[in-house]
C-alpha cells in the first residue's frame, strides 16, 4: 500500500493523523452527498452538490485521447482537469481557453517538473505514446505527483517494474487508464462472475480490433507504440479476458497474420490470434487486430450460464446479454466514470472490482510479451508473472 | 465425375443414350412440379405432386440419428426410406413397424452384400459409428449401391482415400451427411460471401460444442470415434470454416484442454482452440469442446459486412444476422432437405452449393489430422492437400 499526501484536501484534514480519521471523514462526506427527502407518499432520493474532496489532475499529452478524457471530466464530480502538459504551445493556449485552465498549471516537456511546487494540482494523466509512458510516470513520480498512465501502462515488462519502483519510492499512487474495470455493464457482468451465476466459467472470447487508417501515426511506430494492434487494442481483450474469467493465464499460444509490409513494419502487428489456458482449465481465444473495422465482442461461457458483449469495450454504450436477458445498466461515458472513481481510489483509497494499478497493468505487459514470443517461436509460452 | 446406373428410373429413361437427354427429361420434369394457376386477380403457385425419380435408401445403422433421418425422410419428396441395415433384430422389426420397410429389404451386418441383387434399394446411408464407415462404405459400394455416410467420413485421411477409391472403381456415387451444406441460411451465407456481400473475408470463428453424457458411449471411445468431440462437434467448425470463407487452410494450430482424464481417456479429445490460416491472409479462430453445452456460433468478418450464426449449426432452426438485418430464410428440417437434395445430387447430377463428395469428407479429415498433429506438436502445421 502507498502512504501520500492528501494535496486536494482542506487543512482541517491534515492535522489528522491516522487514516481511520481520515476514512470516517470521508465516509461521513459521502453519506451526506444523498439526502432522503420525503414528499407526499413518495421516498425520493434528491441529490445534493458534492463537497467532498476533488482530484485536481492535469493531462499530459493533448491528443485526441487526451481531449476525450478532458471533456468527459467535465461531467466528474469528484475530478477536475486543472492542468495541461503539452510539447505544442498553440495546443495550450487552445485549451486554456477551451477547458478554463489557469495559465500557471500549464507546463511543457521541458519544465513539467516544477509541478512538484504546485500545490493545486494532485494527479497527472499521462496520455502521450507508449513508448513514451515510463520516462513520463517517472517524471510525475519525481515531481510528487500521482499518476496516471493510460493503457499500455509501457512497452515492456522492464520498464513497468521502473515505473512501479518510482512511484512507490515518491509516495505516490500509480493508476492505469483500464475504463472498463469501472463501465457499469463490465462490473454487473464482473459481479455475476464473481456471484457463481454463470457457474464454472470454461471459455473466454475476445475479438478486438479496427482498421487503422493514417500509416504516419504513431502507433505504427515500433519505437512509440511498442508493437501494433496488441499494443492498442489487442490488449482490450488481454485485460477482459482476465477480468472476464477472473483468473490469469498460466500459457498462451499465438499466431500473427500480416497482409501488409508496407503499413506494418517489422515489430507492428497486424492481426494476431492468441489462446490462453487458464489455472482452472478453462481457454480463451482472442483476436487483436488493425485490420477488421469495429471488432468488439466479448463472449464468456461457464457450465451455468454465458453473457455476450457486442459492443465490449468501445467509447459508446456497451451492449450484451446473459443467459438471463440482456444487461441494463445505464450508459455513462466511461472516462467519466474512471476518473470520478480514480479519485475516490487516490483521495479514498476505495477499491475498485478490478485493480487498475502498476501490477495490474504490469501483468498485462507480462502475458503481451509472452504472446510476442510465443508468435516468433511458434510455441506455447508459459507465463510465470513477477 | 461418376458414371452410374439409374436404378431409380423408369425404363423410358433408360433407353436415353446421352446425359443430356436425361438432364433435358428431368429439367421438364422439375418444371412440371408447379402450374401456374390465375385464381381471380391473384397469380398463385399450386404445387402438384412430384412424379419425378425418386432415390429409395436404406440406412444402415439404427441408432439415434439413424433414427432422425428416417423422420426427416418421411417429409421428402425425392427421396424415400424403403430398407434398413443392423446387426440388431429387434431393431428391424421395430424399424419395418415404423416406416413400414419391405421385409425384403431388411439386412444385417453378414448379409448385406447381397443389396448388390436388389433391384429396390438405390443407396445406403451408412449412419455407424465413424471407426467402422470406412468399411461399412466399402461394402455399400461392393453392392453396387450409391454409399452416403455420416460425418466424420473416417478416421485418417487413408480410410477417406480407400472409400473414395472403392466407390470410383464400383462406378458409385460417394456423398458425405454435410446436412448444413443444404440448410436454406447457411445456403444465402455463402451465396452473400460468393456475391462478394461481405467484401473480403478477413475472419472467421466457429465455436461449436455440447456437454457430452454416457461415458460408455462409442462416441468416447477412440476406437471407434477416431478420437473425441473434434471428430464429432469440432468438424462443423472445420467445415464452417471452409464453407463460410470459401477458402481451404493452409496451416493450423490447436491447443488442447483437458480436465477430466477419466471420461476422456487418451487420444479422445474433450477440448481443443484450433486456428487456421488462408491463402488470402484471412484467419480463423475455432473451438470445439465436448464440456460446454448448446455452444454453436459462426461469425465471419469481411471488409464490407459480417455474419453471426446462433444457433449455427444444430438440429433446429439457424438463427443469424448480417450487417444488413436477419436471416430470414424459412427453417425445414435439415436432414429432409438434405436428403432431398442428395437425391438430386445422386439421380440426376445436381451440383451443390458446397461439395457434399469424398473429396469434401476428405478434406476435413486432412485438417483433422493436421490439428492432432499441431496439439501434439505444440506447432504450426502446415497442410498439404491430396
Amino acid at each position: 500500500m502507498h502512504n501520500f499526501p492528501f494535496h486536494s484536501l482542506t487543512k482541517q484534514i491534515f492535522v489528522m493523523n491516522t487514516r481511520r480519521q481520515f476514512l470516517q471523514k470521508i465516509t461521513g462526506s459521502a453519506v451526506a452527498c444523498t439526502l432522503l427527502t420525503k414528499t407526499s407518499n413518495l421516498t425520493e432520493v434528491a441529490p445534493v452538490p458534492y463537497d467532498g474532496p476533488l482530484l485536481r489532475v492535469a493531462i499530459m499529452g493533448l491528443g485526441s485521447y487526451g481531449t476525450r478524457v478532458a471533456d468527459a471530466i467535465k461531467d466528474c464530480k469528484k475530478a477536475k482537469l486543472v492542468g495541461v502538459i503539452s510539447g505544442t504551445p498553440a495546443k495550450i493556449s487552445e485549451w486554456q481557453k477551451k477547458y478554463n485552465i489557469d495559465p500557471k498549471n500549464c507546463y511543457n516537456y521541458e519544465n513539467y517538473s516544477e509541478i512538484k511546487s504546485n500545490p493545486d494540482i494532485d494527479a497527472v494523466y499521462v496520455i502521450t505514446p507508449n513508448g513514451l509512458h515510463k520516462q513520463h510516470v517517472i517524471g510525475v513520480a519525481a515531481a510528487g505527483k500521482h499518476a496516471i498512465c493510460e493503457k499500455p501502462m509501457a512497452i515492456s515488462v522492464k520498464e513497468c517494474n521502473e515505473m512501479i519502483d518510482a512511484c512507490n519510492k515518491a509516495n505516490v499512487k500509480l493508476l492505469i487508464g483500464y475504463r472498463m474495470h469501472f463501465e457499469p455493464k463490465t462490473v454487473a457482468v464482473i459481479n455475476m462472475r464473481k456471484n457463481n451465476e454463470f457457474g464454472k466459467i470454461l471459455f473466454f472470447q475476445g475479438l478486438t480490433g479496427f482498421k487503422i487508417g493514417d500509416p504516419a501515426q504513431w502507433r505504427l511506430n515500433k519505437e512509440l507504440a511498442g508493437g501494433g494492434a496488441m499494443m492498442d487494442i489487442g490488449i482490450y481483450s488481454v485485460n477482459g479476458a482476465r477480468y472476464m474469467t477472473g483468473e490469469d493465464p498460466v500459457w498462451v499460444t499465438a499466431q500473427e497474420i500480416k497482409t501488409d509490409q508496407v503499413k506494418f513494419k517489422a515489430g507492428v502487428d497486424e492481426t494476431i490470434q492468441f489462446q490462453f489456458g487458464f489455472p482452472s482449465g478453462a481457454g480463451a481465444s482472442c483476436l487483436s487486430t488493425y485490420t477488421m473495422n469495429n471488432l468488439d465482442r466479448f463472449f464468456l461461457n461457464g457450465d451455468k450460464g454465458f453473457v455476450e458483449m457486442q459492443p465490449s469495450t468501445g467509447y459508446g454504450p456497451i451492449a450484451g446479454k446473459t443467459h438471463l436477458g440482456p444487461l441494463t445498466q445505464p450508459h455513462t461515458t466511461h472516462q467519466t466514470i474512471q476518473m470520478d472513481e480514480m479519485a475516490q481510489i487516490i483521495l479514498q483509497n476505495k477499491t475498485p472490482v478490478v485493480p487498475v494499478d502498476g501490477i495490474e497493468g504490469r501483468r498485462d505487459m507480462e502475458i503481451i510479451a509472452a504472446i510476442y514470443k510465443a508468435v516468433k517461436s511458434g510455441k506455447k509460452v508459459n507465463i510465470k508473472y513477477a
